[in-house]
């Protein structure tokens, strides 16, 4: 393993276009010995492996100043608030009972219960330090561990419901703004030579989904025979490397191709200036689009990281958890227009 | 064959949006007696008729006042200026030899030589006139019919390259602006139903295109076993009935979907106004959009018909023929940007 100092760990902070890094994630998968995998337990195993798990848990430090929200009992806005957060999968949404989340007051770790696997610890930076992240993870990993007995085979590892992540159970994950390379057309051969370094890239939604934004998840395919450490590395070293042809991108498009800069920015703050209904994975490929031309000085009137905060603030679930009710898809997309409108009100261009 | 006043014969000018017709045409497929078709005649036959049937037709009254234009020593501008006006089909632009097009001074009426059949008459509307469009396009019929031996067989009638002009070798279309079926979500309904009754579907620019502008050609597809006053007072019917689907479509919207119909129109000034990029399909598409807009009143400080002329104006053929030389499609777009924010200085939206 490749040592590394500490000011590398976030090679995040040396971009010249912050917004390029969206967030990182460590999630570990871990099952109990002895307790048959969730989708093939019944709903009353399920709750009693959960109410063993939280009370066996209540001795991790970590994960005392955690809420515990069982699934079945939550309303569907607060799921989806939770799941446009990256903080829930769809799949733990749709679990009719035994499922959980835990979650701790500022949101960057969680432990959901019978999704797939038995647990699933999750920490999620802003940032790009993986190895923060991880350190994090694996001190709550080890504090489960003491407390219940998790299933480990000597040779294959830690054993999960699906074999992909058999073995160290970890998926690394980066999430990186790539519309400089999708103006430049070179995204597609980025894909190619990610997907043969053994990277697997998904949109923001996960799995199948259409890459709103152009935000894409790069994640590890392999959690087997390499160590953590090896893994996350790897992943950092192979996003960073992206994120710079990303950053390349951007420059090369602002020194060669400027129109073609402008006018995506143009197109952007028109749309979001004067649209009267605006879907909400329209409204994040414009945000997205106007926080990287806050970042190069063409979009101005406006700090960088207000895009950020309306990148989330515009999706339905967080509209429905702020306006404490149900919005139906309609007045959710003309409510967005009218915030988008006034949000936008001071932002100019450069020229 | 029902008789009609010639009031009815444009029922056009009786919509309450005059912009959904936006063109009619006639077209009229001939033969000459005893010469093999254009695609399988030798070049030199395709130049010794086309210079047969122009001296014979120096006597066709209609023809006197027309420019001949030779394809093989016309400029590919000047060619694609003339597909885009719809006067010239891609077929007889890419005719290495023997093609030309014969163009009165208004370009209400044509005549290709050598395209699919030997002479293709053409008469050009834009009104919903078709039975005028038809008393100029039989006139010259009669008129050439006079001065050359055509093909016509008892039984069949005007024998014809393709079989699905046999007959009477008549096509009949109606160009419609459908954007409010579209935004109603009941174009796919419509089109079914128009296929039901033999009617043919196509986009602006004919076979396989896309519909850019949301203009759609409707045209018939039986040559035979009518007569032509038959052909043509059935597709006026049908197109008629569509344009008062549309214009129905269009009501409703503005009754019951109001911020639907303003968030279109916001979103085509918006680009128009804003984007330094800008494609020729996607402008037409905005521009039609506008025109709608203009004729319910939602759309003010333009007069309605500008947008028409814009319509055609920013076409690639079109901008190079004014340009006086070869643009290459970025300066186009750059220029047609420059072009539309000018133009839509004074355009506001009402309310």
């Amino acid at each position: 393993m490749a040592k590394r100092s500490q000011a590398s760990e976030d090679w995040s902070r040396s971009l010249a276009f912050p917004g390029i890094v969206a967030s990182c994630r460590i999630r570990l998968a871990r099952n109990l010995r002895g307790e048959c995998f969730p989708d093939h337990a019944s709903p009353q195993d399920r709750e009693r492996l959960r109410d063993l798990v939280c009370q066996k848990l209540q001795e991790v430090k970590p994960l005392k100043d955690c809420t515990m929200i069982p699934i079945e009992s939550a309303s569907q806005q607060a799921l989806q608030e939770l799941r446009e957060a990256h903080l829930i999968s769809t799949e733990l949404t749709e679990r009719g009972s035994g499922g959980a989340l835990l979650l701790n007051p500022d949101r960057s770790l969680s432990l959901m219960i019978n999704e797939e696997d038995h647990l699933r610890i999750q920490v999620l930076r802003k940032d790009a330090n993986l190895r923060a992240a991880w350190r994090v993870a694996d001190k709550m990993d080890v504090a489960i561990e003491e407390q219940v007995d998790v299933a480990f085979h000597p040779s294959y590892g830690y054993l999960t419901a699906c074999p992909s992540n058999v073995g160290t159970g970890l998926r690394v994950s980066v999430m990186l703004h790539l519309l400089g390379l999708r103006l430049t057309d070179e995204i597609d051969a980025v894909f190619k030579a990610l997907d043969r370094l053994g990277i697997v890239v998904r949109g923001i939604w996960g799995e199948g989904s259409e890459a709103a934004g152009h935000l894409y998840q790069l994640s590890n395919q392999q959690t087997l025979g390499e160590t953590e450490e090896e893994i996350i590395d790897r992943l950092s070293d192979v996003a960073e490397e992206t994120a710079r042809q990303e950053q390349n991108a951007r420059m090369r498009l602002i020194e060669d191709k400027p129109e073609l800069m402008m006018d995506c920015l143009a197109r952007a703050l028109a749309i979001l200036r004067n649209a009267r209904i605006l879907h909400s994975d329209e409204t994040l490929d414009f945000l997205c689009a106007l926080r990287m031309g806050a970042d190069a000085g063409l979009v101005l009137g406006i700090e960088p990281e207000i895009f950020d905060y309306w990148s989330t603030a515009i999706l339905p679930g967080h509209m429905q958890t702020l306006a404490k009710g149900v919005l139906e898809p309609e007045a959710r997309d003309r409510i967005r227009a009218e915030l988008m409108r006034r949000a936008m009100e001071s932002v100019r261009l450069a020229d």
